[in-house]
């Protein structure tokens, strides 16, 4: 079996072409009162492109496989989901706009509540966000380094934190500082492998000073530490796909997921406007662009069925002054569905598009889930998202005489 | 990669919802004067349930490939046909009901017809199987033991029979006794692996006692044995899907296959209707219900067109009393499809339809081939039907963060 990576890297070639990679997060949803947000939704611009464009639904993982955000999105960028894993420490770190480095080992934190050695509460009250920056910045300030290993810390949301220990010999073998349950007694992190004896030996002695800072603290007095990971190793997108990439997003959580894959995280502002404004200063500078619109994503999460459309349409109002840029090739899709009756992500397929000088189209004048189930697409992997726009982008060569 | 089972293992949770997996054998079908017995057939019941479903058809195998009743089943289970091969002597052990345990090796059996050393008839003039299982009787009597390996007989239809060795060391590695064209010598069972030679030498020893004991007979004078089998080694679904599961089937076949992959076989009568009362009596004993039904497959078989849109129209006027029972997730499918004018199973995807409270559905009223190729599901494959009812009945946590 060819891997896809070696194979699309051996057929990827240069050219002028601009390609555009719409994503509109957790877009995909499901019918309330016969329609779904893209349906409610007035699209006239949605709906234009479509005309011009192939439809179809994307399966981000496997059918039945619901994704957090990092697998969702190393699909679209054309990372298989099952081969390439990024460690929950990364995630949460990307999340916090934390840089990553080799050297770095990351940890996601929680302040947690002992009594005696036990664990009473493992999210210490859920502390405001306010006060338990106060506490991180504490630890910042008194834990500086440990056995040469430095040590960093930034606040996070209540009562969580990201730990950053930074050597060159540090291993991710160990167990998590976590006992996963309350009135169980501390957990220290223990080594899975004889080379990581010594980063588990730093943790330790970490959480022992954590202890010893925050003895004061009625609730916040110690931590849990789990999901300990390394920058993992991925080839990046220039050299498997021999474009430029540059990534606009708001949020932390995927201008790190594109850094890992080595795009190019351009700053940007807060709405999707903002991005636009980013989009058009950058156009001449890169071949590929990942445009991230994370709203989609959030009312769906918060069940706002209303505030999804208004998002969607917030989004088509902007698209004309998208596509006047003139891709050679743009498509529109999500990473996963985020219906909104059920207030999370889910495994169901998420609507596709892709319009070039060469797409087939014909078949469809509206994007939504039900016009993609039946595009000129049908089901395709969102790992086939990234060669089929090359394709379209004339970026591909032929496979054999 | 990641294996599938493996995936689903890790990511599968317990709750209390009760997941229906309908299973009309054979059902996919071929038009007829533009209409396939789906659509031959009144089924209100089954369109009403499409309307809130997401239909689709699925792929039993790869496309091109016409599965037997083993892979067929294995992939409605979730296990890969391709990976888990289940052996002819179990099948054919299977569908005769006979039990099959660790230590036992079992062989389909022909009788056949000898003049001196070669085989003049392989089925021994196709003898009616009251006559055969007065042999099979005989053999039973004669021959029980052999260098301490015990023998059983079984009959079975015409000129076939079920031989099962049992002794701890066996060893299916060994060739077929049969010289599978008529006018050959006897082939005598041959060791493929040095750790199988004394099996072979017991398959051998059997062969002679049997010529032996049938020396009288005009035609079934002998004996042809082939793939030898042992019960294969399988995870269990309960322990991949975390689900206790029954299957409620009238053939032993399925009743055999579902054993193989650990569900419990729950005794029921002769028709739908005695199924659906099984069903009624054990549904709060378990979480997952693999109910079969045959009749479809076999007037497939027989070219029986109308008989097969009767047996589609006597369960869609029972779909009513299984629903009564609030599945949490009910899917309608076939193992693969029979099409009436081809007699015989086929490669033709295969309908499919999923009801849950996450439904997309929307798109179609009605449940048939033409429906389900353009259902909101596109085509998926067997084996993604588990983790998709998993999926709708939350029974799936999240991959990755």
């Amino acid at each position: 079996m060819v891997d896809r990576h070696e194979l699309i890297k051996k057929l990827a070639v240069k050219n002028e072409s601009k390609v555009l990679l719409l994503v509109l997060d957790g877009i995909g949803d499901l019918p309330v009162d016969g329609k779904t947000p893209l349906m409610a939704a007035h699209t006239p611009n949605l709906d234009a492109l479509a005309k011009k464009a192939d439809l179809g639904q994307t399966v981000p993982v496997l059918q039945g496989i619901t994704p957090g955000s990092g697998p969702g999105h190393l699909g679209l960028f054309g990372y298989d989901p099952l081969k390439y894993q990024i460690g929950r420490g990364i995630l949460e770190a990307l999340g916090g706009d934390v840089e990553v480095g080799k050297d770095d080992l990351v940890a996601r934190a929680n302040f947690a509540t002992l009594e005696g050695n036990v664990i009473v509460d493992r999210r210490a009250g859920r502390p405001v966000t306010e006060v338990s920056s106060k506490a991180v910045e504490k630890l910042g300030e008194k834990i500086k380094e440990i056995d040469g290993v430095k040590i960093s810390v930034y606040p996070g949301k209540e009562h969580r934190f990201v730990v950053k220990f930074t050597a060159p010999w540090l291993d991710e073998r160990i167990s998590d500082a976590d006992p996963q349950k309350e009135g169980k007694e501390i957990a220290w992190s223990e080594a899975l492998a004889p080379e990581a004896e010594r980063t588990a030996e730093v943790v330790n002695k970490f959480l022992r000073e954590v202890k010893e800072v925050l003895k004061g603290e009625p609730r916040m007095n110690f931590a849990l530490l789990r999901g300990f990971s390394k920058h993992p190793v991925l080839p990046t997108f220039d050299e498997v796909y021999k474009m430029r990439a540059a990534a606009i997003a708001t949020y932390p959580m995927y201008r790190g997921l594109a850094k890992l894959v080595g795009m190019n995280v351009v700053k940007t502002g807060t709405t999707i406007s903002d991005e636009v404004e980013t989009l058009k200063s950058i156009w001449s500078d890169y071949d590929f662009f990942f445009f991230h619109v994370k709203k989609t994503d959030s009312y769906g999460e918060d069940g706002n069925f209303e505030k999804k459309v208004h998002v969607i349409e917030e989004f088509d109002g902007l698209l004309p002054e998208i596509l006047s840029l003139n891709p050679d090739v743009v498509a529109v899709t999500g990473d996963h569905s985020t219906p909104a009756k059920m207030k999370s992500h889910s495994w169901h397929p998420v609507p596709f598009m892709i319009k070039s000088d060469f797409s087939r189209f014909g078949l469809s004048d509206q994007f939504n889930e039900y016009e993609c189930a039946r595009g000129t697409l049908g089901n395709i992997m969102a790992l086939d998202i990234i060669p089929l726009m090359m394709a379209h982008a004339m970026r591909l060569e032929k496979y054999g005489a």
